[in-house]
Protein backbone atom coordinates (compact mmCIF):
# COMPACT_ATOMS: atom_id res chain seq x y z
CA UNK A 1 0.00 0.00 0.00
CA UNK A 2 1.45 3.47 -1.00
CA UNK A 3 2.36 6.06 1.88
CA UNK A 4 0.13 8.62 2.22
CA UNK A 5 2.19 12.11 3.52
CA UNK A 6 0.77 14.50 5.58
CA UNK A 7 -2.91 14.62 7.15
CA UNK A 8 -4.67 13.08 4.26
CA UNK A 9 -6.50 9.81 4.01
CA UNK A 10 -8.82 7.55 5.38
CA UNK A 11 -8.84 8.10 9.26
CA UNK A 12 -10.66 6.22 11.59
CA UNK A 13 -12.63 7.87 14.84
CA UNK A 14 -11.21 4.28 17.01
CA UNK A 15 -14.25 2.63 19.15
CA UNK A 16 -13.42 2.57 22.43
CA UNK A 17 -13.59 -1.14 23.91
CA UNK A 18 -14.77 -1.53 27.67
CA UNK A 19 -14.63 -4.19 30.27
CA UNK A 20 -17.76 -6.40 32.09
CA UNK A 21 -17.06 -3.17 34.22
CA UNK A 22 -17.19 -0.50 32.19
CA UNK A 23 -13.50 0.23 32.34
CA UNK A 24 -11.64 1.22 29.35
CA UNK A 25 -9.86 -1.80 28.40
CA UNK A 26 -6.45 -0.43 27.14
CA UNK A 27 -5.18 -3.60 25.83
CA UNK A 28 -8.15 -4.36 23.22
CA UNK A 29 -7.71 -0.61 22.48
CA UNK A 30 -4.19 -0.68 21.18
CA UNK A 31 -4.82 -4.35 19.30
CA UNK A 32 -7.90 -2.59 17.49
CA UNK A 33 -5.81 0.54 16.31
CA UNK A 34 -2.72 -1.92 15.21
CA UNK A 35 -5.32 -3.60 13.35
CA UNK A 36 -6.90 -0.39 11.97
CA UNK A 37 -3.40 0.88 10.75
CA UNK A 38 -1.78 -2.48 9.52
CA UNK A 39 -5.38 -2.50 7.18
CA UNK A 40 -4.51 0.77 5.84
CA UNK A 41 -6.02 4.07 7.92
CA UNK A 42 -3.57 6.72 7.80
CA UNK A 43 -4.28 7.90 11.17
CA UNK A 44 -6.65 7.25 13.74
CA UNK A 45 -8.62 9.64 15.85
CA UNK A 46 -9.59 8.28 19.19
CA UNK A 47 -12.09 10.12 21.38
CA UNK A 48 -14.67 11.15 18.71
CA UNK A 49 -18.05 10.51 19.06
CA UNK A 50 -17.66 6.93 17.78
CA UNK A 51 -15.49 6.80 20.65
CA UNK A 52 -17.75 7.28 22.86
CA UNK A 53 -15.42 10.03 23.91
CA UNK A 54 -17.82 12.25 25.87
CA UNK A 55 -18.28 8.92 27.91
CA UNK A 56 -15.07 9.39 29.42
CA UNK A 57 -13.86 11.13 32.13
CA UNK A 58 -10.57 13.16 31.43
CA UNK A 59 -8.50 11.40 32.92
CA UNK A 60 -9.60 8.11 31.05
CA UNK A 61 -9.06 9.98 27.77
CA UNK A 62 -5.43 11.01 28.64
CA UNK A 63 -4.52 7.46 30.20
CA UNK A 64 -5.98 5.69 27.14
CA UNK A 65 -3.97 8.64 24.71
CA UNK A 66 -0.60 7.27 27.04
CA UNK A 67 -1.44 3.88 26.54
CA UNK A 68 -1.83 3.66 22.87
CA UNK A 69 1.91 5.52 22.57
CA UNK A 70 3.22 3.30 25.25
CA UNK A 71 1.68 0.05 23.17
CA UNK A 72 4.04 1.91 20.28
CA UNK A 73 1.42 3.18 18.04
CA UNK A 74 3.28 6.08 16.67
CA UNK A 75 2.02 9.32 18.14
CA UNK A 76 1.85 11.22 14.35
CA UNK A 77 -0.63 8.69 13.49
CA UNK A 78 -2.70 10.14 16.06
CA UNK A 79 -5.33 13.14 16.02
CA UNK A 80 -7.55 12.57 19.60
CA UNK A 81 -10.11 14.60 19.90
CA UNK A 82 -10.10 17.26 22.80
CA UNK A 83 -13.00 19.46 22.58
CA UNK A 84 -14.85 19.75 25.66
CA UNK A 85 -17.87 22.45 27.01
CA UNK A 86 -14.92 24.32 28.98
CA UNK A 87 -12.31 25.58 27.40
CA UNK A 88 -10.06 25.17 30.44
CA UNK A 89 -10.71 21.61 29.94
CA UNK A 90 -9.98 21.54 26.11
CA UNK A 91 -6.72 23.29 26.54
CA UNK A 92 -5.77 20.63 28.64
CA UNK A 93 -6.11 17.56 26.92
CA UNK A 94 -5.16 19.46 23.69
CA UNK A 95 -1.56 20.31 25.09
CA UNK A 96 -1.67 16.65 26.49
CA UNK A 97 -1.47 15.73 22.87
CA UNK A 98 0.99 18.02 21.80
CA UNK A 99 3.12 17.29 24.52
CA UNK A 100 3.11 13.31 23.64
CA UNK A 101 3.75 14.22 19.59
CA UNK A 102 -0.08 13.78 17.95
CA UNK A 103 -0.15 14.74 14.68
CA UNK A 104 -3.09 17.31 15.59
CA UNK A 105 -6.49 17.97 17.73
CA UNK A 106 -9.92 17.05 16.32
CA UNK A 107 -11.89 19.88 18.52
CA UNK A 108 -15.47 19.97 18.93
CA UNK A 109 -17.40 23.27 19.73
CA UNK A 110 -18.40 23.68 23.30
CA UNK A 111 -21.65 22.15 22.87
CA UNK A 112 -23.93 22.55 26.39
CA UNK A 113 -25.09 26.32 25.33
CA UNK A 114 -27.10 26.77 22.01
CA UNK A 115 -27.83 29.42 19.33
CA UNK A 116 -24.44 30.90 20.40
CA UNK A 117 -22.66 33.55 17.81
CA UNK A 118 -19.85 33.06 15.52
CA UNK A 119 -17.90 35.38 17.70
CA UNK A 120 -18.46 33.55 20.89
CA UNK A 121 -16.80 29.80 19.42
CA UNK A 122 -13.95 32.16 17.66
CA UNK A 123 -13.05 33.60 21.30
CA UNK A 124 -13.16 30.16 22.60
CA UNK A 125 -10.79 28.94 19.69
CA UNK A 126 -8.49 31.70 20.76
CA UNK A 127 -8.48 30.78 24.56
CA UNK A 128 -7.38 27.01 23.35
CA UNK A 129 -4.95 28.48 21.04
CA UNK A 130 -3.33 31.11 23.66
CA UNK A 131 -3.93 28.28 26.56
CA UNK A 132 -1.96 25.79 24.44
CA UNK A 133 0.97 28.00 23.65
CA UNK A 134 3.16 25.06 21.85
CA UNK A 135 3.48 26.08 18.06
CA UNK A 136 3.40 22.31 17.72
CA UNK A 137 -0.65 22.96 17.81
CA UNK A 138 -2.14 21.78 14.61
CA UNK A 139 -6.52 21.90 15.48
CA UNK A 140 -8.98 19.88 13.14
CA UNK A 141 -12.69 21.43 13.63
CA UNK A 142 -14.91 18.65 14.21
CA UNK A 143 -18.26 19.99 12.71
CA UNK A 144 -21.03 17.60 13.96
CA UNK A 145 -24.39 19.87 14.08
CA UNK A 146 -26.76 17.38 14.49
CA UNK A 147 -25.08 15.85 17.88
CA UNK A 148 -23.11 18.78 19.08
CA UNK A 149 -25.80 21.19 18.27
CA UNK A 150 -23.64 23.35 17.58
CA UNK A 151 -21.60 23.57 14.39
CA UNK A 152 -19.04 25.78 12.14
CA UNK A 153 -20.37 28.62 9.70
CA UNK A 154 -18.38 29.60 6.68
CA UNK A 155 -18.18 33.32 8.25
CA UNK A 156 -16.51 31.69 11.46
CA UNK A 157 -14.19 29.38 9.60
CA UNK A 158 -13.08 32.15 7.45
CA UNK A 159 -12.00 34.09 10.54
CA UNK A 160 -10.35 31.33 11.91
CA UNK A 161 -8.08 30.85 8.77
CA UNK A 162 -7.41 33.90 8.45
CA UNK A 163 -5.96 34.70 11.86
CA UNK A 164 -5.15 31.22 12.85
CA UNK A 165 -4.52 29.25 9.55
CA UNK A 166 -1.12 28.09 10.93
CA UNK A 167 -3.20 26.31 13.66
CA UNK A 168 -6.97 25.21 12.39
CA UNK A 169 -5.65 23.24 9.44
CA UNK A 170 -8.12 21.52 8.55
CA UNK A 171 -11.85 20.22 9.56
CA UNK A 172 -13.83 17.23 9.42
CA UNK A 173 -17.37 17.44 8.26
CA UNK A 174 -19.59 15.06 10.02
CA UNK A 175 -22.92 17.09 8.63
CA UNK A 176 -24.31 14.52 6.24
CA UNK A 177 -24.66 17.81 4.03
CA UNK A 178 -22.48 17.47 0.57
CA UNK A 179 -23.59 20.93 -0.06
CA UNK A 180 -21.85 21.90 3.18
CA UNK A 181 -18.65 19.92 2.84
CA UNK A 182 -18.54 21.40 -0.97
CA UNK A 183 -18.94 24.71 -0.39
CA UNK A 184 -16.15 24.12 2.78
CA UNK A 185 -13.63 23.03 -0.56
CA UNK A 186 -14.59 25.70 -2.77
CA UNK A 187 -14.12 28.54 -0.18
CA UNK A 188 -10.95 27.12 1.24
CA UNK A 189 -9.20 25.15 -1.66
CA UNK A 190 -5.96 24.97 1.20
CA UNK A 191 -8.00 23.75 4.18
CA UNK A 192 -7.68 19.83 4.86
CA UNK A 193 -11.21 19.23 4.50
CA UNK A 194 -12.42 15.70 4.91
CA UNK A 195 -15.89 13.84 4.79
CA UNK A 196 -17.62 12.56 8.01
CA UNK A 197 -18.20 8.98 6.37
CA UNK A 198 -17.58 7.41 3.17
CA UNK A 199 -20.51 7.85 1.07
CA UNK A 200 -19.00 11.03 0.23
CA UNK A 201 -15.05 10.46 -0.27
CA UNK A 202 -14.81 10.55 -3.98
CA UNK A 203 -16.70 13.53 -4.15
CA UNK A 204 -14.58 15.03 -1.67
CA UNK A 205 -11.44 13.50 -2.99
CA UNK A 206 -12.60 14.92 -6.88
CA UNK A 207 -12.90 18.40 -5.42
CA UNK A 208 -9.99 18.72 -3.89
CA UNK A 209 -10.51 17.23 -0.31
CA UNK A 210 -8.50 15.41 2.25
CA UNK A 211 -10.05 12.33 2.57
CA UNK A 212 -12.76 10.67 5.57
CA UNK A 213 -12.88 10.28 9.19
CA UNK A 214 -15.46 7.06 9.24
CA UNK A 215 -16.79 5.93 11.86
CA UNK A 216 -17.08 2.65 9.54
CA UNK A 217 -13.62 2.78 9.21
CA UNK A 218 -13.73 0.35 12.41
CA UNK A 219 -14.87 -2.38 10.24
CA UNK A 220 -14.11 -1.84 6.45
CA UNK A 221 -10.53 0.08 6.87
CA UNK A 222 -8.94 -1.68 3.59
CA UNK A 223 -12.06 -1.31 0.89
CA UNK A 224 -12.28 2.47 2.19
CA UNK A 225 -8.18 2.84 1.93
CA UNK A 226 -8.72 1.17 -1.69
CA UNK A 227 -10.74 4.16 -2.91
CA UNK A 228 -8.76 6.97 -2.08
CA UNK A 229 -5.74 5.26 -3.50
CA UNK A 230 -7.49 4.69 -6.63
CA UNK A 231 -9.94 7.25 -6.61
CA UNK A 232 -8.86 8.16 -10.42
CA UNK A 233 -9.01 4.86 -11.90
CA UNK A 234 -12.24 4.19 -14.24
CA UNK A 235 -14.26 1.88 -11.74
CA UNK A 236 -14.26 4.13 -8.66
CA UNK A 237 -17.61 5.32 -9.16
CA UNK A 238 -18.37 1.21 -8.70
CA UNK A 239 -16.30 1.19 -5.83
CA UNK A 240 -17.67 4.18 -4.07
CA UNK A 241 -21.44 2.42 -4.49
CA UNK A 242 -20.13 -0.59 -2.96
CA UNK A 243 -19.07 1.24 0.20
CA UNK A 244 -21.87 3.12 0.67
CA UNK A 245 -24.19 -0.08 0.06
CA UNK A 246 -22.19 -0.93 3.20
CA UNK A 247 -22.41 2.07 5.05
CA UNK A 248 -25.88 1.67 4.98
CA UNK A 249 -26.05 -1.67 6.73
CA UNK A 250 -25.37 0.26 9.61
CA UNK A 251 -28.16 2.45 10.95
CA UNK A 252 -27.13 5.78 12.60
CA UNK A 253 -29.45 5.94 15.35
CA UNK A 254 -27.61 2.54 16.79
CA UNK A 255 -23.86 3.49 14.42
CA UNK A 256 -21.85 2.77 17.79
CA UNK A 257 -23.47 -0.41 19.10
CA UNK A 258 -23.94 -1.88 15.83
CA UNK A 259 -20.16 -1.30 14.67
CA UNK A 260 -19.29 -2.77 18.49
CA UNK A 261 -21.35 -5.79 17.38
CA UNK A 262 -19.90 -6.35 14.17
CA UNK A 263 -16.68 -6.22 15.39
CA UNK A 264 -17.08 -8.13 18.02
CA UNK A 265 -18.21 -10.55 15.51
CA UNK A 266 -15.27 -10.07 13.70
CA UNK A 267 -12.50 -10.85 16.56
CA UNK A 268 -14.95 -13.16 18.38
CA UNK A 269 -15.28 -11.29 21.12
CA UNK A 270 -18.02 -10.41 23.28
CA UNK A 271 -16.54 -8.18 25.21
CA UNK A 272 -16.56 -5.92 22.23
CA UNK A 273 -20.35 -5.60 22.89
CA UNK A 274 -20.04 -3.28 25.73
CA UNK A 275 -21.10 0.71 25.79
CA UNK A 276 -21.06 2.95 28.30
CA UNK A 277 -24.56 4.35 29.51
CA UNK A 278 -26.32 6.35 27.65
CA UNK A 279 -25.93 4.65 25.04
CA UNK A 280 -27.42 0.71 25.09
CA UNK A 281 -25.93 -2.51 23.35
CA UNK A 282 -27.51 -3.88 20.73
CA UNK A 283 -29.95 -6.18 20.56
CA UNK A 284 -28.86 -9.76 20.21
CA UNK A 285 -31.29 -10.52 16.99
CA UNK A 286 -31.08 -7.28 15.59
CA UNK A 287 -27.49 -8.02 15.70
CA UNK A 288 -27.44 -11.38 14.16
CA UNK A 289 -29.72 -9.53 11.21
CA UNK A 290 -26.99 -7.14 11.09
CA UNK A 291 -24.10 -10.02 10.67
CA UNK A 292 -26.35 -11.66 8.29
CA UNK A 293 -26.44 -8.95 6.44
CA UNK A 294 -22.21 -7.98 6.08
CA UNK A 295 -21.56 -11.45 5.52
CA UNK A 296 -24.50 -11.85 2.24
CA UNK A 297 -21.68 -9.33 0.59
CA UNK A 298 -23.53 -7.20 -1.84
CA UNK B 1 -38.83 36.40 57.04
CA UNK B 2 -40.39 32.73 58.26
CA UNK B 3 -38.16 29.88 58.12
CA UNK B 4 -38.33 27.10 54.95
CA UNK B 5 -38.02 23.67 55.88
CA UNK B 6 -36.89 20.80 53.42
CA UNK B 7 -36.02 21.43 50.24
CA UNK B 8 -38.95 23.34 48.73
CA UNK B 9 -38.35 27.61 48.87
CA UNK B 10 -37.03 29.55 46.23
CA UNK B 11 -33.31 28.44 45.31
CA UNK B 12 -31.15 30.73 42.86
CA UNK B 13 -28.95 28.66 40.68
CA UNK B 14 -25.72 31.20 41.64
CA UNK B 15 -24.28 32.94 38.85
CA UNK B 16 -20.57 32.56 38.65
CA UNK B 17 -18.41 36.21 38.39
CA UNK B 18 -14.54 35.97 36.59
CA UNK B 19 -11.87 37.98 36.96
CA UNK B 20 -10.93 39.72 33.76
CA UNK B 21 -8.42 36.70 32.72
CA UNK B 22 -11.55 34.63 32.99
CA UNK B 23 -10.32 32.88 36.40
CA UNK B 24 -13.04 31.97 38.60
CA UNK B 25 -13.39 34.98 41.62
CA UNK B 26 -14.36 32.94 44.91
CA UNK B 27 -14.32 36.27 46.89
CA UNK B 28 -17.51 37.43 45.00
CA UNK B 29 -18.94 34.60 44.64
CA UNK B 30 -19.40 33.79 48.09
CA UNK B 31 -20.24 37.58 48.57
CA UNK B 32 -23.10 37.32 45.86
CA UNK B 33 -24.19 34.05 48.02
CA UNK B 34 -24.34 35.11 51.21
CA UNK B 35 -26.29 38.36 49.46
CA UNK B 36 -29.29 35.96 48.04
CA UNK B 37 -28.88 33.90 51.30
CA UNK B 38 -29.65 37.08 53.02
CA UNK B 39 -32.18 38.10 50.97
CA UNK B 40 -34.60 35.13 51.16
CA UNK B 41 -33.14 32.23 48.71
CA UNK B 42 -33.86 28.99 50.50
CA UNK B 43 -31.16 27.48 49.23
CA UNK B 44 -28.28 28.16 46.32
CA UNK B 45 -27.79 25.89 43.30
CA UNK B 46 -24.05 26.82 42.02
CA UNK B 47 -23.02 24.96 38.91
CA UNK B 48 -26.35 25.36 36.79
CA UNK B 49 -26.87 26.66 33.28
CA UNK B 50 -27.00 30.02 34.52
CA UNK B 51 -24.01 29.61 36.69
CA UNK B 52 -21.97 28.51 33.48
CA UNK B 53 -20.70 25.24 35.15
CA UNK B 54 -19.95 23.84 31.55
CA UNK B 55 -17.45 26.66 31.01
CA UNK B 56 -15.89 25.64 34.14
CA UNK B 57 -13.54 22.41 34.68
CA UNK B 58 -14.31 20.05 37.16
CA UNK B 59 -11.35 21.54 39.54
CA UNK B 60 -12.82 24.68 38.82
CA UNK B 61 -16.62 23.08 40.05
CA UNK B 62 -14.55 21.37 43.05
CA UNK B 63 -12.82 24.25 44.33
CA UNK B 64 -15.70 26.82 44.07
CA UNK B 65 -17.56 24.58 46.31
CA UNK B 66 -15.14 24.16 49.07
CA UNK B 67 -14.56 27.88 48.83
CA UNK B 68 -17.97 28.66 49.41
CA UNK B 69 -18.21 26.47 52.14
CA UNK B 70 -15.20 27.74 53.95
CA UNK B 71 -16.46 31.37 53.69
CA UNK B 72 -19.12 30.08 55.88
CA UNK B 73 -21.92 29.28 53.21
CA UNK B 74 -24.03 25.92 54.56
CA UNK B 75 -23.43 23.46 52.88
CA UNK B 76 -27.50 22.69 54.07
CA UNK B 77 -28.06 25.38 51.43
CA UNK B 78 -25.97 24.08 48.51
CA UNK B 79 -27.35 21.61 46.04
CA UNK B 80 -24.59 22.03 43.57
CA UNK B 81 -24.93 20.82 39.58
CA UNK B 82 -23.12 17.70 39.24
CA UNK B 83 -24.42 16.34 35.93
CA UNK B 84 -21.24 15.77 33.14
CA UNK B 85 -21.59 14.03 30.01
CA UNK B 86 -19.74 10.80 31.60
CA UNK B 87 -21.16 9.64 34.53
CA UNK B 88 -17.59 8.86 35.58
CA UNK B 89 -17.58 12.58 36.31
CA UNK B 90 -20.70 12.91 37.61
CA UNK B 91 -19.79 10.14 40.26
CA UNK B 92 -16.66 12.19 41.13
CA UNK B 93 -18.58 15.72 41.28
CA UNK B 94 -21.53 14.47 43.30
CA UNK B 95 -19.32 12.52 45.87
CA UNK B 96 -17.34 15.62 46.48
CA UNK B 97 -20.78 17.61 46.92
CA UNK B 98 -21.75 14.72 49.22
CA UNK B 99 -18.68 14.53 51.38
CA UNK B 100 -19.48 18.03 51.67
CA UNK B 101 -22.57 17.93 53.39
CA UNK B 102 -24.42 19.43 50.35
CA UNK B 103 -28.09 19.18 50.61
CA UNK B 104 -28.59 17.10 47.13
CA UNK B 105 -26.99 17.47 43.87
CA UNK B 106 -28.76 18.76 40.93
CA UNK B 107 -28.30 16.32 37.61
CA UNK B 108 -28.57 17.04 33.81
CA UNK B 109 -28.29 14.46 31.73
CA UNK B 110 -25.92 13.24 30.07
CA UNK B 111 -26.19 15.68 26.71
CA UNK B 112 -23.54 14.85 23.90
CA UNK B 113 -25.95 11.48 22.46
CA UNK B 114 -28.72 12.69 21.49
CA UNK B 115 -31.90 10.98 21.08
CA UNK B 116 -31.06 8.22 23.25
CA UNK B 117 -33.29 5.77 24.96
CA UNK B 118 -35.14 5.98 28.71
CA UNK B 119 -33.44 2.87 28.89
CA UNK B 120 -29.81 4.48 28.74
CA UNK B 121 -30.52 7.24 31.03
CA UNK B 122 -31.78 4.88 33.84
CA UNK B 123 -28.74 3.44 33.21
CA UNK B 124 -26.27 6.23 33.72
CA UNK B 125 -28.58 7.14 36.93
CA UNK B 126 -27.76 3.51 38.30
CA UNK B 127 -24.23 4.07 37.58
CA UNK B 128 -24.57 7.09 39.30
CA UNK B 129 -25.94 5.93 42.63
CA UNK B 130 -23.97 2.95 42.90
CA UNK B 131 -21.04 4.95 42.02
CA UNK B 132 -21.28 7.54 45.09
CA UNK B 133 -22.19 4.44 47.09
CA UNK B 134 -23.36 7.08 49.69
CA UNK B 135 -27.11 7.32 51.53
CA UNK B 136 -27.21 10.43 51.84
CA UNK B 137 -26.78 11.10 48.57
CA UNK B 138 -30.14 13.10 47.05
CA UNK B 139 -30.69 13.73 43.30
CA UNK B 140 -32.78 16.85 41.92
CA UNK B 141 -33.08 16.02 38.53
CA UNK B 142 -32.40 18.71 35.61
CA UNK B 143 -34.51 18.93 32.86
CA UNK B 144 -33.64 21.61 30.67
CA UNK B 145 -34.58 19.90 27.27
CA UNK B 146 -34.40 23.30 24.97
CA UNK B 147 -30.74 23.59 26.02
CA UNK B 148 -29.74 19.87 26.90
CA UNK B 149 -30.94 18.60 24.06
CA UNK B 150 -32.40 15.32 25.96
CA UNK B 151 -34.47 15.52 28.84
CA UNK B 152 -36.60 12.86 31.16
CA UNK B 153 -39.92 11.35 30.18
CA UNK B 154 -42.79 10.72 32.67
CA UNK B 155 -42.07 7.20 32.43
CA UNK B 156 -38.56 7.82 33.27
CA UNK B 157 -39.02 9.65 35.79
CA UNK B 158 -41.84 6.74 37.23
CA UNK B 159 -38.72 4.38 36.83
CA UNK B 160 -36.42 6.31 38.47
CA UNK B 161 -39.27 7.28 41.69
CA UNK B 162 -40.48 3.50 41.50
CA UNK B 163 -36.70 1.95 42.09
CA UNK B 164 -34.39 4.69 43.47
CA UNK B 165 -37.51 7.45 45.24
CA UNK B 166 -35.08 7.47 48.40
CA UNK B 167 -32.81 9.25 46.41
CA UNK B 168 -34.08 10.41 43.28
CA UNK B 169 -35.90 13.04 45.32
CA UNK B 170 -36.99 15.91 42.76
CA UNK B 171 -36.95 17.56 39.41
CA UNK B 172 -36.30 21.39 38.27
CA UNK B 173 -38.45 21.36 35.52
CA UNK B 174 -36.74 24.16 33.11
CA UNK B 175 -38.88 22.67 29.69
CA UNK B 176 -41.00 26.51 29.77
CA UNK B 177 -43.82 23.92 29.14
CA UNK B 178 -46.58 24.39 32.35
CA UNK B 179 -48.05 21.61 31.00
CA UNK B 180 -45.43 18.96 31.66
CA UNK B 181 -44.68 20.51 35.20
CA UNK B 182 -48.58 20.26 35.67
CA UNK B 183 -47.80 16.63 34.24
CA UNK B 184 -45.33 15.79 36.77
CA UNK B 185 -46.93 17.57 39.75
CA UNK B 186 -50.42 14.70 38.90
CA UNK B 187 -48.73 11.99 38.69
CA UNK B 188 -45.84 12.31 41.70
CA UNK B 189 -47.14 14.16 43.94
CA UNK B 190 -44.56 13.40 46.55
CA UNK B 191 -41.65 14.53 44.15
CA UNK B 192 -40.04 18.07 45.02
CA UNK B 193 -41.25 19.95 41.59
CA UNK B 194 -39.58 23.16 40.85
CA UNK B 195 -40.65 25.06 38.20
CA UNK B 196 -37.48 26.26 36.16
CA UNK B 197 -38.93 30.09 36.24
CA UNK B 198 -40.80 31.99 38.62
CA UNK B 199 -43.74 32.59 36.00
CA UNK B 200 -44.70 29.44 36.94
CA UNK B 201 -44.08 30.02 40.68
CA UNK B 202 -47.90 30.79 41.74
CA UNK B 203 -49.22 28.00 39.77
CA UNK B 204 -46.74 25.37 41.11
CA UNK B 205 -46.95 26.10 44.51
CA UNK B 206 -50.80 26.23 43.70
CA UNK B 207 -50.60 22.47 42.32
CA UNK B 208 -48.25 21.47 45.96
CA UNK B 209 -44.92 22.46 44.04
CA UNK B 210 -42.07 22.58 45.91
CA UNK B 211 -41.02 26.12 44.37
CA UNK B 212 -38.95 27.67 41.94
CA UNK B 213 -35.35 27.16 40.69
CA UNK B 214 -34.73 30.59 38.53
CA UNK B 215 -32.16 32.38 37.77
CA UNK B 216 -33.81 35.50 38.02
CA UNK B 217 -33.04 35.06 41.49
CA UNK B 218 -29.79 35.94 41.27
CA UNK B 219 -31.32 39.91 40.50
CA UNK B 220 -34.96 39.84 42.36
CA UNK B 221 -34.59 37.66 45.69
CA UNK B 222 -36.66 38.87 47.51
CA UNK B 223 -39.41 39.25 45.99
CA UNK B 224 -39.87 35.66 44.49
CA UNK B 225 -39.45 34.56 48.17
CA UNK B 226 -42.38 36.94 49.12
CA UNK B 227 -44.56 35.39 46.70
CA UNK B 228 -43.52 31.70 48.32
CA UNK B 229 -44.17 33.13 51.48
CA UNK B 230 -47.46 34.52 50.47
CA UNK B 231 -48.91 32.54 47.76
CA UNK B 232 -52.01 31.91 49.85
CA UNK B 233 -53.21 35.80 50.53
CA UNK B 234 -55.99 37.31 48.30
CA UNK B 235 -53.42 39.47 45.88
CA UNK B 236 -50.77 36.73 44.99
CA UNK B 237 -51.92 37.10 41.30
CA UNK B 238 -51.01 40.31 41.58
CA UNK B 239 -47.69 39.58 42.90
CA UNK B 240 -47.35 36.82 40.52
CA UNK B 241 -47.88 39.46 37.51
CA UNK B 242 -45.20 41.35 39.10
CA UNK B 243 -42.22 38.75 39.15
CA UNK B 244 -43.47 37.95 35.43
CA UNK B 245 -43.13 41.50 34.38
CA UNK B 246 -39.65 41.54 35.75
CA UNK B 247 -38.54 38.55 34.51
CA UNK B 248 -39.40 39.45 31.14
CA UNK B 249 -37.32 42.53 31.05
CA UNK B 250 -34.66 39.62 30.62
CA UNK B 251 -34.48 38.43 26.61
CA UNK B 252 -34.23 34.53 26.98
CA UNK B 253 -31.09 34.57 23.92
CA UNK B 254 -28.95 36.63 26.29
CA UNK B 255 -29.97 35.76 29.73
CA UNK B 256 -26.88 34.87 31.22
CA UNK B 257 -24.70 38.10 30.09
CA UNK B 258 -27.78 40.20 31.03
CA UNK B 259 -28.15 38.91 34.74
CA UNK B 260 -24.54 39.93 35.15
CA UNK B 261 -24.76 43.01 33.22
CA UNK B 262 -27.48 43.83 35.63
CA UNK B 263 -25.50 42.60 38.76
CA UNK B 264 -22.43 44.44 37.88
CA UNK B 265 -24.95 47.74 38.28
CA UNK B 266 -26.59 46.36 41.26
CA UNK B 267 -23.51 45.93 42.94
CA UNK B 268 -21.05 48.53 41.13
CA UNK B 269 -18.82 46.29 39.79
CA UNK B 270 -18.10 46.23 36.30
CA UNK B 271 -16.01 43.14 36.58
CA UNK B 272 -19.28 40.96 37.30
CA UNK B 273 -19.83 41.73 33.40
CA UNK B 274 -17.17 39.01 32.48
CA UNK B 275 -18.45 35.81 31.15
CA UNK B 276 -16.73 32.97 29.62
CA UNK B 277 -16.73 32.23 25.74
CA UNK B 278 -19.16 30.60 24.16
CA UNK B 279 -21.01 33.36 25.65
CA UNK B 280 -20.20 36.83 25.25
CA UNK B 281 -20.91 39.62 27.07
CA UNK B 282 -23.55 41.68 27.17
CA UNK B 283 -23.47 45.01 24.37
CA UNK B 284 -23.17 48.06 26.74
CA UNK B 285 -25.75 49.81 24.90
CA UNK B 286 -28.64 46.93 25.09
CA UNK B 287 -27.39 46.87 29.11
CA UNK B 288 -28.04 50.47 29.46
CA UNK B 289 -30.93 50.03 28.51
CA UNK B 290 -31.71 47.21 30.26
CA UNK B 291 -30.82 48.81 33.51
CA UNK B 292 -33.52 51.94 32.18
CA UNK B 293 -36.06 49.29 32.41
CA UNK B 294 -35.45 47.78 35.26
CA UNK B 295 -35.33 50.90 37.69
CA UNK B 296 -38.57 52.44 35.80
CA UNK B 297 -40.07 49.86 37.94
CA UNK B 298 -43.23 47.81 36.02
Amino acid sequence: MPAVHGAKGVIAPILTPFTAMLEPDLDRFAAHAKMLLAQGCTALAPFGTTGEANSLSLQERKDLLDGLIVRKIDPAKLIPGTGCCSYAETIELSRHAVERGCAGVMVLPPFYYKGISDDGLFRVFEKIIEGVADPRLRIYLYHIPAVAGVGFSLGLLRQLIEQHGHVVVGIKDSSGDWKNTEAVLDTFPNFLTFSGSEPFLLANLRKGGAGCITATANVNPAPIRALFDSWQSPNADDVQASLTRFRAKFQPAVMIPSLKFALSHYYSDSSWRFVRPPLVELDPEVGKTLIGTLESGG
